[in-house]
């Protein structure tokens, strides 16, 4: 006994000994990491990220859009009330003195502030900022603490839907332009959400919590929302059966007909007046040639609590996989956080227990991965919330959208690198670091005056052009740093050459290499560069 | 006597009741404002600081540098011990459980962090993004709690003074690109100092300090820096004098032929080796092009503690204005808080009283506007900095560059403008807010379906197009917004037009109508368009 017990205790202290030097270990390398639920992006992702922006942002400008930019941080009384249950997610600043502080929960608030203190009575903008969630992160389902939003908004009193088709046809323009393949935008209207639950006998008190059930329908099969609404939000079995029907209508514009038609829903005014709306938007969204994206979708119901209107969610169907599970995987970043590795086991246990924020649910369009391209935008009209600061003003109703721009880019990360690896070079580019388009390398030792005055003569012609800043690189470092950057060509200079007044212009691909007078170097490399774009990358 | 108490108290009562009331107006005022030493960026500021990034991202990139992302916060330990005095200005997020978090102060320490923990060995990075400091306000000096750096670095254990000449070449490739008119490039070394410092007889424990006082050479007469030394540095007469005749000498490589001859310095082996050092860098300028911008100035001293080696500031001279004071007015964004208002005064009275942090003093080159155009860019080499987060690792050389970019916007803005209101039509593309360059507009009634159809028509053809979201919007008024945004043409659209398949094209310069066919409207605005271009404004 005492000897096993000496040997549990050997175990132990062993076993003890080899936590702490782990411990020390990772104390050692978590000195070094960012916040948890943050992370850097390195080169080749800042690439990807400017790529998918130059696209989003030449959408918004097509459309007559300003920009505007707003701190990082507000007043904290500018953010309070308006987020509900999840202002527990607020970052404060400490109070060093002065005003209190909090950083900006999402674009919208800061925006209907901006148009509040400017006295704005119309705007279309957009904003492209980080926000910040002091959420549980799930880096590898891309939940993060800090994140993009990529906000278009209009706000004005203007026609019926007009500003509001706008919205779908910018969801429209910047999936088509980002060729992430087919997607779906479903459509719904909050009133006419609110006269169905009437007509099924939701009593108004249960409106939102109804709501909030109805949202989880598209990543929760029917008969777990069903027993939630029978069980927990305690509906009648006849009513829920109502709400099961209707929620299931999806599809274009004869599902319009088919609910006009629909004796039940003929009583509810405010049935009818919606379904009239959206009459009007599907006639508006035909005119700029979107329809056949669109889809109704009686189950859609977003979370937030300030949508007055039209609401509504892209989703890609094209972008498909070898399952979802291996999208998932394909999406995830590098776990560099324990908790990232965690959480995937935590959602797990949450089927029927409520929810316990918002985000934690990954109801929010712009964090959650859930395992699958779920939606990569979303919007709607909220009519009331700039003038919560300013009451006395004449209301300015808005519309908007907001872009999953995390899981977009994630997406087209993926994308990009399949793409590239078939051979598609302007994939490619989205996948190198920089844009360089010559390497000038120096084929024996010295020759560093030369080194820089070549490149620049090449910088002034504005031709992308990197050299070596060793003293005496060697040639074959520096034909490698082409290749592993993917920078297309090289000049290749020595003495006897530059005697001559000729360097040697050489494609990394091909590895054929010709002479060229100096005085001709930057023609004779735009040259090149055209040929090997033409060729599409196929050699 | 009791009279005229009476009266003090009757005045004193009233003007409580005033400023009462002036509180209560400023109170709901403020509700709305963006924090204190913060400000929102409207439109135009936009649109001018796409501008100005696109032109220095256009120079990091033709440079072979990636761009890399860090979050806006760190661990707080990250920052701890890097800012000396300055540390007190970090702004701390509150501590809501688990980590402790600041915003970051820099980019360049978050950036040393970035290569430690990816244990990169070499890299040449830019960062574009904003820095926190919870500094007094000066928002008409330009010097703000939040503001954007841009920072270009090159790390890497390299030749001598080859990557510290290519971060010179781009401080002149930016500040040609962005065409403010002349400058010069302060250039010195910081052991040249040091040795300096020795040959006049400063004790090394006051190296420092006396370089605290020679930073402030470029903003204060040599007088007040003289006696600074003499009164509160402790310095002898002798050794002060001498510091008065070295750090006045400025100029080209002929500095570098006069300072080797000196027979004082000729003894210090620090000051012939950086002498040296200097002359191949001025030799690496010369192979760039860059050497006519530059100059050896040794009262150049840059306030951080971490410079090693060389270091250089920008300043504009080709930018002058009515006099100094008219450029700060109009430098100048309008003041919207109380301490802009206080600040100028505030700075009078500090001539004599030493610095109470740096950025208080105006040291900071990012945050200062100081009544005139200081200085653009600064930056130098540090060796150090990485290697404190890894000490056990390889040593990992920078040299770098950041840009004053808040200073850089406003001084754009001013010079767009001035430009603008000249007829150049480049600077007034800078001063719009949006690049729309055509307005569907209806000429009566109704029109709403083909209103929608032409604008999709032309976003298809990837032309930016507006159009008015009000049901019957009046004509004037459509015309009105194209004017006042800058959009230079109208498509006009009638129903008796549209019947025989036309619509009129309206430049709204000259007002001049035509009719074109709805099937060439696309071609027809590229042209109209390509000839308003090529008239350069002049009409």
């Amino acid at each position: 006994m005492l000897n096993k017990c000496n040997d549990k205790s050997d175990q132990k202290v062993q076993e003890l000994g080899k936590k702490m030097a782990e411990t020390r270990v990772s104390d050692q390398s978590t000195m070094l990491k960012p916040p948890k639920g943050t992370r850097d992006r390195n080169p080749v992702q800042m690439n990807i990220l400017e790529n998918v922006f130059g696209v989003i942002r030449a959408c918004f400008k097509r459309h007559d859009a300003v920009s505007i930019e707003t701190p990082v941080f507000e007043r904290r009384e500018v953010l309070t009330g308006k987020y509900g249950e999840e202002s527990k997610l607020i970052y404060n600043l400490e109070d060093q003195g002065g005003e209190l502080l909090s950083l900006r929960y999402d674009l919208t608030v800061p925006f209907a502030r901006y148009v509040a203190m400017n006295k704005i009575r119309n705007i279309k903008r957009f904003q492209i900022g980080k926000v910040y969630r002091r959420d549980q992160p799930a880096m590898n389902r891309g939940r993060f603490r800090e994140f993009y939003q990529c906000d278009f908004d209009i706000a004005g009193d203007y026609g019926l839907m007009m500003a509001d088709a706008e919205c779908l046809r910018i969801v429209y323009e910047v999936l088509k332009h980002l060729n992430l393949g087919e997607f779906v935008i479903k459509v719904n209207h909050r009133r006419f959400l609110d006269g169905l639950f009437t007509v099924c006998g939701v009593p108004p008190e249960k409106f939102t919590t109804t709501c909030s059930s109805i949202d989880k329908l598209d990543k929760t099969p029917w008969e777990t929302v069903k027993h939630e609404l029978l069980d927990e939000k305690g509906l009648s079995p006849e009513t829920v059966d109502l709400i099961g029907h209707y929620t299931q209508i999806a599809g274009g514009v004869e599902v319009l007909n088919k609910l006009e038609a629909d004796p039940r829903l003929s009583e509810s005014k405010t049935i009818q007046e919606t379904l009239k709306e959206m009459r009007t938007l599907w006639e508006y969204c035909e005119a700029m040639g979107i329809i056949s994206n669109l889809r109704v979708d009686l189950s859609l119901a977003r979370g937030l609590d300030y949508y007055t209107g039209v609401i509504y969610e892209a989703v890609l169907t094209g972008f498909t996989y070898d399952g979802k599970q291996q999208l998932a995987t394909e999406l995830a970043p590098p776990p560099t956080d324990q908790q990232a590795l965690k959480s995937p086991n935590k959602k797990k246990g949450k089927g029927g227990k409520g929810r316990q924020t918002q985000a934690e649910d990954g109801e929010d369009e712009d964090t959650a991965m859930e395992g699958a391209v779920g939606s990569v935008a979303g919007g709607g009209r909220y009519d009331n919330l700039v003038n919560l600061f300013s009451p006395n003003s004449p209301k300015v109703p808005c519309v908007g959208v907001s872009f999953g721009i995390e899981r977009l880019l994630a997406i087209f990360e993926v994308s990009a690198r399949r793409r590239a690896a078939a051979g598609d070079t302007s994939a490619s580019a989205s996948v190198r670091a920089t844009e360089t388009e010559v390497m000038v390398i120096v084929a024996h030792k010295g020759l560093i005056t030369p080194r820089l005055q070549i490149a620049r003569e090449l910088w002034d012609a504005k031709i992308k052009t990197a050299f070596s800043h060793k003293n005496q690189p060697k040639l074959l470092d520096q034909l490698q740093y082409c290749e592993s950057t993917g920078i297309p060509l090289a000049v290749l200079i020595g003495d006897a050459e530059l005697q001559r007044g000729v360097v040697k212009l050489r494609r990394i691909d091909t590895r054929a290499e010709r002479e060229v007078s100096r005085a001709d170097l930057a023609t004779e490399i735009r040259k090149e560069l055209a040929l090997i774009r033409g060729e599409g990358g196929h050699h």
